[in-house]
């Protein structure tokens, strides 16, 4: 939904792929460059790991990640898909998914593919900052690759290039909370989760909802992590998803007898979004509760209706996770260090710390809710 | 669907008449400050002339242009949504319709909209160079603006940009060739409108085909040149289409029991395009039959269906129209030519020559029609 | 002398004052569109005043700003230069001096010219970014200078704009320590310096130097605080100077019978360049002993002389100077806040955090000083 | 002297030839992958050749080119200077020098370095292009080499590549028209020339001037193509000269005695270049001998020493010689064509024309020449 704030946002997962395909071959030239010893098959492998790191995703990815399918992630269905296409291409691709998996023991191929420096972020940081005009997000993934080394099969960085890393954990962090986590964007992720969280509703009810063949199988059906891996069909129908399926069924749904999901269908369409309240501080039952009446009142609900449109959550991003597996870069003589100690401008410090943030999402119509003490970051 | 060959050309109409927008204020910022007197409300009416030039165009615009609606224009539609609005913002786009039409005394205005060098083709060209990534489109937007001039209200071109404005004409018609008349993009496009087409027939034939209610509208009436202007229901409905419901649509005539018509969009959907061959000269009539031959019997066809199969097609374009209005050259003692008598570089002439090529458009199962002695540009 | 590491740094500062010119014809344009009344004769003032604020900058700038003349600051010669221009145009540079000098009560036209986001500052950082093709440094200038504000007569940013500053912070800690302060360029500037040096004392000894008579005056007269000011040649003679008196010099020492004169020229030209260590700890005497003894031998100097090949230096830098004036934030009731306290990111704080590196530059036949338990950063 | 007119051309011919060289190797890559074996030693051969090819050029490259050395182009000391080079090699540039004098049977390693699309051409249009804003020099570098292939051992372009040929002829012409014969640029050089001629008189006739040793020896002795060649050290003192030896001489010389000297160079270093009229139509002897009177009266100057004040020049340049080697075509059936013959948009033949402008450049104190018939492009 990111296009709804950055309107030149209309790249695909399918340029993602490719760009990340190619600096995995950027990085693996590179690597043999340095002596490090990558076969044919490694080579293929790798490429093949990363052109289908992201093949589970289904339309409108992360934000419809848990409402088609329930309890199911886009790894889970990768899995599958790849495990499918093995088969498919007579186990030519068990090198690939055993990189992917994580199950190789030269692990650097597997964090090219996944890390927190893998060819992933390097190419959807530049690709999204570049889409949506927000430099903030831009980063020197050649510098970062030329500096990539393997020492003991794990994947490294040499010290000269510790500013470009620091670079590009800054560059991730502005990006969260610029783009992926801007309030406008969140917001009408919900609106959209709302909307295909009633029509599953009135479906279930047995209303007669508009909606190509694929998405029908999905409003019908209560698809979860039960079924969805023991049943054939939910990946078959699954597989024939993509974004025109949503957006057609979103038109038609303007029309509906539905109030609830007309109204959140209609301002989808006509980008009459909801205002997005973030905060530092959680807001106070108080002000939820008096923004629900509001609600209730304005559009006539029930109180378990009022969910469709008043949304309270959490949001959270760590530019660098120091739990997970660090970065770690290599001086000239070959010792290694975390990338937290090899700083000596204490930066990585800030960056490793979690940011929350609490956001109340509301129809534009109820007017503000008083933020009284905190700043508020409009 | 040029994307079918240009993957990144994902870009909008929405960005583009943003874009030309952008272009038409820097062009009246410069005559500005040459002098030329341009009040707000022209100010005003040119930017929502050129904002709206465009909103008659209908999904997949020229590719689909006469396909839904027979012998209407987008133009017309255009015009007639304009009208729409206008009405409904009492009467304060007057002044824009009148430029658009050309009906204003200060054809400058109307000349920045739509002409030889107008701000929509500036826009265009560079935008689509960018995005395909064809860098022989790039054209110096700004120097062209900046050497914009006017003379006795109509638009005119200081001499010392005529280099700018020759690149922008070569520019053209390269994109042309390489771009928009792309030979697996006319390919694409006739599949495209044949699919159409042959869901009209269906249709009308009593077959039920899934589609979107606005589709529907036009699958199942018979909308022309007679109907569309006197019955406000279709223009009502074509304003509810975008390139959603016609994708929706395809996607699920894959599975449709007409062969002829599941072949067409399954042959889409995995982009397993037809061949285009493109000639200089035009291909003999038994070329045509032969390979008409091999299509009846490859796919079982009467002779009427085969039209949906093999498309034959006469392609040209010219760089600059000498017949239409001339772009127009001053010189810095105000004496006005026509771009062709003042280059004194004779390449005008090559690209006033209106340049024709022939297409066969057919199954790439059936082969290659032997090209003889033509000189073949793959 | 950034160009020795980055040999596509050749901008001068004419495009550098160009720039930051256009930059600030930006800011004014932005705040008078937010009803920031800015006359004419303002606007025109702080034009001038950035145009010029580098004026007092000699050959190789920074390099050799305490070489050829002793204990005077660039800035002390820009203003002397502006308050002659000032007369030279009848005293129409007044106010524009008065705006440099931070006298005019609108502090926040000075506040454009100098301050922790003026846009000087905004300029350098992108042009050197561009030109070294360091991409960290790349910065939103346009987007800053559009969240630019005024209240009661002092620049302030609004909230919205936050991580754009922030980024704009870490990208200049980065450029200081990527380009500016890289310690090839540190040590090939120090060679430079000790080159006029080693000219300037061959002369006073009466040696004869070729040199061009703007350089020869420099080189045979003890320029310093004390004389500049009062005796009017030495600012004739110093607005003579520009880069190529030094290289024609340099290039003409490099045959010259002194063997410490002759070295310095004659590894500057053909990039010889000294071995720079940098360090976060400070190097002991008895290292530097070492290496000053190692000299001695090798190059057959006296203790004296060997201060022309052994520099020992401290360089430090702060991104953010909590203690100079702060950059303000105003939030959409107008209330302001300092950058550090707004900034519920936490990273100021290691921004504002003074880094000190240490450095022993040495010429490369000397070997390495083996550096024990410190970190290497090469 | 370009940077006269466009002040951000800057760049370096050092910058160039490492271009060139990456031109070289991505061309090198791409036949190879096209099945062209090409043994490192020839790939080390065809970089060192172009890398070297411009080693001859002295300061101010083709603006001095026989002024310093009378009648001996840059390409014979280019040759003299690898031959050098070889020897202090050992022989180990023998390869490069045959392939660069276009002796080495495999004839498109020498096209690579030398013909109508080598990449020398294909750099210093888009590096050119860059540094001076014109985009019309912009050219699709990467799409040329990627439609390289070779036939018979001589370079020949694929036939769907086409287009980016034709774009590629144009875009250097305009950069001919635009760039290179600028008229001021045209004027300026000129003014530069004629400052160094008249150096060299008043040094003949034993007039003390200041010049750096290497710049001296060129001004007191007459070295010239008889000399040249067989006198070392000529060719020992030019590879001393750059462009700081020109500059730091032009700047001394302001204040020099000779009025026709001081004036040339005053008028350089102050920017206040002389006036260029270019025609299509020769200047008539009336209007050469008007100006050159008045200047004689201005300047008061002898007739002969009119001659440093009033120039008249012919400039002349075409796109593609069809005289030359041409580009040759091959389509996907090995036939190859002349691009002219292929092209059947006809626009080659408007290249192949030599297009002849006259140029009559003179101090701008003297006025106008009215231009009469011809029209004139400011």
């Amino acid at each position: 939904m990111t296009h709804m704030v950055y309107p030149g946002a209309l790249h695909t997962r399918f340029q993602h792929v490719i760009g990340a395909m190619h600096l995995m071959q950027l990085a693996i030239d590179t690597l043999r460059s340095k002596g490090v010893l990558v076969s044919d098959e490694e080579e293929e492998a790798a490429l093949v790991a990363i052109l289908l790191h992201d093949i589970g995703h289904g339309p409108f990815s992360h934000s419809l990640e848990h409402t088609l399918i329930e309890g199911v992630s886009h790894e889970v269905i990768s899995s599958m898909l790849m495990d499918r296409l093995n088969v498919e291409f007579g186990g030519k691709l068990t090198l690939a998914i055993t990189i992917f998996n994580d199950k190789y023991p030269r692990r650097f191929l597997h964090q090219l593919v996944s890390s927190q420096l893998d060819t992933d972020r390097m190419d959807y940081l530049n690709r999204d900052s570049f889409f949506t005009g927000v430099s903030e997000g831009v980063i020197s993934f050649d510098r970062i690759i030329k500096m990539l080394a393997v020492k003991d099969d794990e994947l490294v960085v040499e010290a000269k290039g510790i500013y470009s890393v620091e670079k590009f954990l800054i560059a991730r962090r502005l990006m969260y909370w610029q783009v992926y986590l801007h309030k406008t964007v969140v917001g009408a992720e919900q609106m959209l989760i709302k909307a295909l969280k009633r029509a599953k509703e009135l479906s279930n009810q047995g209303y007669d909802l508009f909606a190509t063949q694929a998405l029908q199988h999905f409003l019908k059906n209560k698809v979860n992590a039960d079924n969805f891996t023991t049943e054939e069909s939910h990946l078959n129908w699954f597989t024939k998803l993509d974004d025109t399926d949503i957006m057609s069924a979103i038109k038609s749904w303007v029309n509906h007898e539905d109030k609830i999901l007309s109204t959140l269908c209609s301002k989808l369409m006509r980008r009459d979004l909801f205002r997005t309240e973030l905060r530092s501080q959680d807001f106070s039952e108080e002000e939820i509760a008096m923004v629900r009446d509001k609600a209730k009142q304005h559009f006539d609900l029930s109180e378990a209706e009022v969910d469709y449109f008043v949304y309270h959550q959490t949001i959270y991003n760590s530019a660098y996770s120091a739990d997970k597996e660090p970065i770690k870069i290599i001086n000239n003589k070959g010792k290694l260090l975390d990338i937290a100690e090899a700083s000596d401008l204490s930066n990585l410090e800030a960056l490793s710390k979690k940011v929350v943030k609490y956001a109340l999402i509301y129809p534009k119509e109820l007017g503000f809710v008083e933020d009284g003490i905190t700043f508020n970051f409009e």
